[in-house]
């Protein structure tokens, strides 16, 4: 079982930028935890960042042929792009959406999520395990499948 | 440590209603699967099922002095209760929210919720395993504020 | 064939309350013609009548074994409550929606309906005779099912 | 007493056109049927269906000499015309509005009607029933006026 | 200089219909009203009233060759018909319109008009005084561009 | 027989003002257009302008004693002013509204009207003609009234 | 003279809940203020607190028999409950809404009363003085009615 | 193959009517240019234009038995005419919807269309060759159900 | 302890103008009953109309000196000025929003008040007891503050 | 005769992505039926996808110099790119907006295009046929300008 | 060159009031400062506070006749004067708008201008600093003029 | 003092796009402009254009470090781009917002910028010279900081 991980714009930049609303583990800290959780399901992680949307989209078309499924923090895009729900559904393989920072107690905008309704679930508002949390949901998930 | 789980109106169906939407796990074997998780980790578990909005509410109140945290699938009342919001602020405990189904592909109305903002997150989409998965985020939380 | 007739809130002051909206009959003459109907069509009723929510989502619950059909007047709970709705969507029985007065040539929010789009259908404006000509269109339809 | 029946656009197809959402009767099984509640009352009938908003508007003015009461089911219409609204404003008689289908659970606009607040009332969602009941509705009304 | 006169629908009932709206003049008091200003002016007029948008879109296609201007009180129509808008436009003849109510002062569906921006100017609320304004008015503008 | 005439902001600048919207009359030449218009029917003027929203006010109140109806062109007032409304209200008076420019082809926030339904009529669009027809309008409905 | 007071849900925690919203005062010491500012004037009072919606609803059909008036602080049922309106509508008794917060400097949905319009006055923003204030309003408009 | 070709209200002006928006062509040339088209294809048309919704509703049913498929340039009934939209459902052809403008450009209104979700597919802005293309389109679907 | 008594537009004609909505006191004797209760407290008064709401802005602008709190009853620059919400917040003194009738059941544009977010609290609905009610609660709130 | 055909985000998928709402024809097969078309007219083709926002800007970029006209599906950016909106109104050069799918019978943002406007037409519906149809009309647009 | 200096209402309280958004210079620091960097550049200025719409109405008309340009700090009538709109319009001088504070980060209504889309351009957000880029800014486009 | 000045996409295409929207002004003539504002205040600039929301970002990013401020024309971005808000939010560096062209007075979603709230001001209309102008309000800025 291999799960491709994104992390979408701005990202790279987690542990240095608004504490407040992110938390101050570094994208490094939570891929080491992330890989910790695999392991443990035997389980193979890719793990993707970046600030461009078509890199982010080029890399869920991968998934068709080389991911079981997706873990996704979109971060920016969830609200603006379309052309990452379209990539979800394009390769249509089960993909979870996660949030470091509760989107409903921030700015309206925020509460939309274009790939909310394409995505199996969504997991926001708990910092890093939001991660942990998405990956296990993601994992256990495909178990149930097979 | 003690965290009050609340289920809300209808979810005493479970396993026979609308399984396309909620699945067939019935409310106990739910029950069953969050006491396993709880006693991992060494939590005590009260869990309450109602359909009524006041009986959700006092038993939100009594959080104020006997449990750490809570774990509250809304159900229909995530819409609709102001009370519910209420009441939460005003036992100022760490809450989390969870739905079987993803809230963000149904009805316009099922996306909107009076509680998400003033809980520290929110898990939607997994079935039963939104429940676990919020237990869990709500352990780490209040073991991470020891 | 048992159907089961749910009168909402403040119904029970019928009569009394608001002749120019609702008519002078009172809840019992209602429940006197309803019964009429019934036993000409060789049809029981069971009739049950709560300013509680939650009372009424309990009810609709029995419908699931007790009965083969629904007969509601949700009053103010119409525009409201989707907690009805979930309990309607549960028990998956035919239910018809009834209100004595025009909705339509009232206050906005009462153009709205929480329960209308899972009914079979909707009948308002007919003072009393909305009960009798919406128990009408449940029986009909229940024995087309046979 | 005389009655005015008008069925809107596209219902001279009744029978061909979307059975899921219009029931297979056709539109002389309906008028039978129509008939037949009628003769039980003693009541006359006048029937007529149209495409075209001013015949229906044209018919509805004849209303003001020659029938007590109309029923209708102003099809595609009840969205779209205030000409049918304000005809049955000036005859200033009354009138039940009556759909087949469930219009609150099909598209957004289906769900407004320009008619629904300047009629008696609106029954919705039986099938052929929806007029048999409408029809009784009215012939009830006219003779609580007597 | 010749003018054409539209009646739109259901104002063939006028004097009959809602006189608290309309007041109580009929459409042929309205008329001898229209052709003593008219003669008054040297003016020709040609009077046309039908139900039918069709009808009026008909009628205002032959002002392209036989009118020099339009008073129009599309009625119902001013709130519906873009048909209507779109003949005006196309015959690109000066055109006022007329209401005999106050279209602000009721339903807020009758303050929008189809017609207005595409019209010189728009009279409204002065009985059948609002058609002799509005006549005079469109004399007056057709005088001045000679 | 003693009518207020009210001009709101910026018609003192008429004539010099975007003649493509408002015509080239200046304020003076329409105000000598309307004192013919009076004079023939034996009516006595006061006429006024002002930018000042509270000077407006004072005067519409002052016709209470004063005056038997008001014509009023609110200009930019018409928009934003309650104030204006309530003293209409206040002094309950026959008042006409009136425009130089045809408010429904201009800016959207133009169309609304704060006084139009408190207002008998309302006309636009006819240039310096617009007030001419609106004071004929207004004498019209008083001497009716009588 | 008989004036029931209703305190809707969650104001049993007043004192210990979120205190810049709401105060210090416990319910008790605001009970106890009430019942000073009524025995000054020779009024009685019934006071009834509860989180329950349907419970407020029958204590509201009681003063159709028991009471003079109201006076109520609905909470959060505010911003929720037609079946509440709809209680005050039907006991037909002048009814007073209080707040302890100012609602208009707080979420948006909570400058939204479905009871506003029904009532006689509102009072919001002076914490437990809202209470004694309104208690003071309708002591004064009974005795007016007298 | 027989197909229908629809010209909606004032298309009887083209070549006459705002050539800025719908370029010099007659309808009489894009008559022809069509039957060029259908000859090409071995497709016979029959071509049918009317001002009157109705006219074209019932156009429309005839296509049951005698056309396989229809096009349409609904015009100004494009944004106001559910009976267009119902009568195409009923008749269940395939249809292609076309417009002579670019109707993005233009009012805000014009960019709704009742007909177009329930076409195959709308061709918009190429003047007449929007008529060549959507027959072309629509012979192309038809012979591909071959 | 110094209070400024500000009334707005209009409030000038109590007493003549729509007794409905504003009752039959005058604006003096309104005036005299707040100069008793000012008394009982050893309160000074200032009291202050006027039409003009840069007059209203540059009085309140005088309390950052003069006054410890104001009283205000915009009237229709409530729902219209920013100019006073923003002197309001300037001179930042305690504020008390005072109403005659319920604004609640007028005309929807009267529920929503520029001032009322940036005041203390708000009382409406009690014809001149607003007045009263509010300037207790103000001298109330003022003494608390000491 | 140059054009530039641009395919937007996930075009690159086509055949294996959603055949039920863009076909089983894979962008190779589409781009030879491009050219084929192109060769008939003697014209020349340049194809370029991308998912990325940016490059095709930057292609849309060169029709300055290079090319007399484009047909682009702009795919997901149809809904949120404004930056291509720019492009195009930039280059100021033929644009044709094609779609496979009926964008108007899918989610509701996929209705509205930033491009439609600033385009010359737009066709969508036809699967692969857009592409030849909106080809042909380019072309036939340039001719016409020579 | 005489350019016009207008300050809106409160901006006399400047350096008292809310520092947090408006800093804490007075308006005589500024009008000082827009002085030297108009004697810099040779130009003339005239300066005006009011807190009166009209007679910043009145201001502006001047400009007509004695100013080459207006630059303005509308404040609070930013968002609710179409008067001032309508005399900018009406001079037809070029303008500039300022404002102190960022316009965009406070409460919602700031965002909208009814004068930004009639001034030349606008500066928002760096304090007195805004007011000397803006007179900067106009000089620049005057000079550019000639 | 060093700042980044980032221009957005198709700015690079400056002096040749829409001359009326944008001026005649390349982007190397504005660069230039750029640096003889810096150098006269001894600071060093980055200039850097890109039509890549995520380039953009990445220099945005690089601000932590290696700059004191931003100037920034998001161009097309100013109205679609969470990303470059959240990048500036992350960096926390005084960032001014400019535009060439008068966003107001354009399309509507011009006026509706993701950036104005968290930058520390807007320039907007004056061509060129807004760079100008708010390169010099940022170096200002950063001064007062100092």
């Amino acid at each position: 079982m291999k799960i491709l991980v994104l992390h979408g714009p701005n990202l790279n930049l987690l542990g240095k930028r608004e504490p407040d609303n992110y938390g101050s583990a570094t994208l490094e800290e939570i891929n080491r935890g992330l890989s910790l959780v695999a392991e443990k399901s035997g389980v193979e992680l890719e793990i993707f960042q970046s600030n461009s949307e078509s890199e982010l989209v080029d890399k869920i078309q991968q998934a068709v042929e080389n991911f079981d499924g997706i873990l996704i923090n979109p971060a920016a895009y969830t609200h603006t792009s379309i052309a990452l729900r379209d990539a979800v559904l394009a390769v249509n393989k089960p993909c979870v959406e996660v949030h470091l920072s509760n989107i409903h107690s921030r700015e309206d905008f925020r509460a939309k999520s274009y790939l909310a309704d394409v995505c199996a679930g969504q997991i926001c508002g708990f910092g890093q395990d939001s991660y942990f949390l998405g990956l296990q949901a993601l994992i256990n998930l495909l178990k149930n499948k097979l």
